[in-house]
Formats: C-alpha cells, structure tokens, sequence
C-alpha cells in the first residue's frame, strides 16, 4: 500500500470526518466530501460562513478519519491551505462531483473555497486482523516521526511483556525482544509492566 | 429526533470519529467504537499507552462525528471523563463487545480506561433532502448556543439575500425577512451580501 493508494481510498469513501480546533483550542469536527484526488495531493472545500472556515484561517492542522467498508481505518494529518485558482478548482469539483449542484445551485458555488492538503502523513490501520496490522505512511515529502513503544538495551530478558502482550507484537531475537510496530496497539500494557523500565516511548 | 435516539443511533454505527487536541494545540483524531449508551450517557474506552489517553488527560474536550447509513451527518461535542468504577463498566462493556476480546484477550483489558460523556450538545444534519435539514439538541442539561445567521431589524428587505440563498432558507413573514435556522447550511452567502449588513451571525 502506498500514500496514493490510500488517499484514493479516502476519495472513494468521500464523506470523511475532518477535524480542526477552535479559537479556545478545542477539538470540532464534521463531515466533509473528499472532493478530488490530483497525484498525492487532496482537495476539499467548505463555505466562507462556516466555523470550519474561521478555524481553518486560525490554525491549518487538520486531521482526518474515515472507516472503510472492512472496518479498516485511514487517518491523516496535515495541513489546508486554499487554492490559488478557487474559480478553476470550484468547477473541476462541482464537475467530478455533480450532487454539489443540489447544495450549492447555480452561482452560489461562489461562496465556497477550495483547500488543498499537499503534504502530510497518512496511516492505515486494521484492527480486524489478528494481530492487528498498521502502516504509517507520508505524502508530499512529509516526514514519518516514529510513535508507539520501544525496547532499549537496559532489558532483562525476563519476557513479563512477551508473556502480557495482547497482541503477540513483541519477539525475541538473537536473544534481544523487539517490538514488531506494525503489530502494535500502543495499548501500553508493557511499558506500564517491565520491571526494569526498559520499554520507552518514541 | 431527541439527543437519546441520535446516541443509540451513534451506538448503533458503532465505528466513530472521535477528536481531541494534542499538547501542541492541533486537532487529531482516530476511529473510536462507542461501547454503551446508558440514559443519556456515552461510553467508550481507550488504553493509556495511546496518546488519545493522554490528550484527554490534558483537555477532555471531544468532538464526535459519524454518518449513518443514509447519510445523515452526526455532530457530537463534550467532554469525556473516567468513570469512578473501572472494573465494572470493562465487565459489562466487554460483555456487551465480545469483539473486544480479540483485541485484549484475557487481563490484558486491564489496559484500557473507561470514558463517559454525560452532558453535550448533539447535532443532527441531513444534507440529502432539500433544503437540507439540521437539529441542534443537547443531553444531560447541557445547554444549546445559538449558531449560525440572523436578520436583525436595520434590513430594508431588498430581498437579495431571499433570492441569493442556495437552500431557500430565507422567507417573509409579515413584510419581515427571516433565516429559518434548520433548513440553513451556515454558508454566508446573505452575510457577505446583504447591502445594510443587517445579517448577523449569532
Ligand atoms: S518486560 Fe522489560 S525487561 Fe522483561 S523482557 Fe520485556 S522489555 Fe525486557
Ligand atoms: S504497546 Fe501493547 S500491543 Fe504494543 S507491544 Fe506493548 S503490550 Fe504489545
Ligand atoms: S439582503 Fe439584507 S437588507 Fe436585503 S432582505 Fe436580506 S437581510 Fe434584508
Ligand atoms: S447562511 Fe447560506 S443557507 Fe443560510 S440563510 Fe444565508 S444564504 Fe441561506
């Protein structure tokens, strides 16, 4: 799977949920329509009256999810910035997507803008695998900024998190125990349970 | 529609985007099942290790959205707390999620944390018909802030705003203009035009 594939997933879905903060820094969200996918980079729009409109001028992060029909899910983090042509984007998006027309008929279209992420990471994440299965990708030339846990070289070998894990992520090899990232929950149970503190965070 | 059908029908969809802020005042967000619906209070749960635990612990403001299965548009927002009682509502959640056990089989759910939102605001959007209709409701005693446009009493009734709104949202009654909030999609189209600036926002 690769960063293309997974934005053109989130055009299928379409009606995604997007989340940004207001001016108390706290967290809003909505659902907005994946409007159009042009190589790795991904357009949306919304009306110039809306809260999400005022929050976006404010502070451009936003942050995305979406559930495929296999209960998969796709997150991704960026941010929005509006188009430099709106009129050209308007009419490519109410052209790719005819159903804008019954929202926004006739010269209303005006009040809209259109955004553009061009930039950002994306991760795909299936919980209904067993173990469960994640990939964290980037877009745009983002970079990927490790998460989840670790295990440093202060471990004992005495294999309490091997024993704990729910999902069976972490492994030994040539007698050190790793932890497999894509099979991770990031639950926590062993960085909460190593007796020689050994597991830390990224 | 009253606020405990929209949260039995949140349960029902189950899959749901939940949104917080992090340390650095950006909007993130994942997929969150909601795990029981009791009166008017939401649960769900998360394992500390995950930063979700740890941006709820620094501000407990959430944002919930989801889509039903004929897209209509669901609108959460409250604040998320742990409950009192956590080996309880683990039992009963699991009981009522045997999926669960897949995911943390055995003591492992000991992980997880348990979070109910009792008090919010929940929105109801429905951008199929038209015009488009939408309700505001709040549950356990929250109280609503008026959103979105007003015509105040310094219109001339023109009728500008009348003929330019995209969902025919504006109508007289008794020589005066008026939004009807429920049918209005927020988008600024009769605030940036009214020539008195007699529409407001609330
Ligand atoms: S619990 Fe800690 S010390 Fe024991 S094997 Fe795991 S990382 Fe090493
Ligand atoms: S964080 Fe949880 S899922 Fe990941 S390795 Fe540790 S115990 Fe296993
Ligand atoms: S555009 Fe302004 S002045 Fe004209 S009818 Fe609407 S609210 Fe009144
Ligand atoms: S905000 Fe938009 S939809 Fe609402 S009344 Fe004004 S023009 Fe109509």
């Amino acid at each position: 799977m690769n960063a293309k594939e997974l934005l053109l997933i989130l055009r299928e879905i379409k009606d995604v949920s997007f989340s940004s903060v207001d001016n108390s820094g706290n967290p809003k969200c909505r659902i907005i329509d994946i409007m159009l996918i042009e190589d790795e980079r991904l357009y949306f729009l919304t009306a110039r009256g809306k809260d999400f409109y005022r929050e976006l001028m404010e502070n451009n992060h936003v942050a995305v999810t979406a559930l495929t029909k296999n209960f998969e899910s796709i997150r991704l983090e960026g941010k929005a910035n509006k188009v430099g042509d709106n009129k050209y984007y308007l009419d490519k998006i109410f052209e790719c997507n005819p159903a804008m027309n019954e929202v926004y008929p006739g010269d209303s279209r005006n009040i809209l803008d259109v955004f553009c992420i061009d930039k950002g990471i994306i991760e795909y994440f299936d919980l209904s695998k067993h173990p469960i299965y994640r990939q964290t990708l980037s877009f745009g030339g983002e970079k990927i900024k490790d998460k989840g846990y670790f295990i440093n070289e202060t471990c004992i070998n005495c294999k309490k998190c091997f024993n704990l894990c729910p999902q069976s992520a972490i492994y030994e090899l040539n007698g050190i125990m790793n932890i497999k990232n894509e099979n991770c929950l990031h639950c926590g149970l062993c960085y909460e349970n190593c007796p020689v503190k050994a597991v830390e965070r990224w």
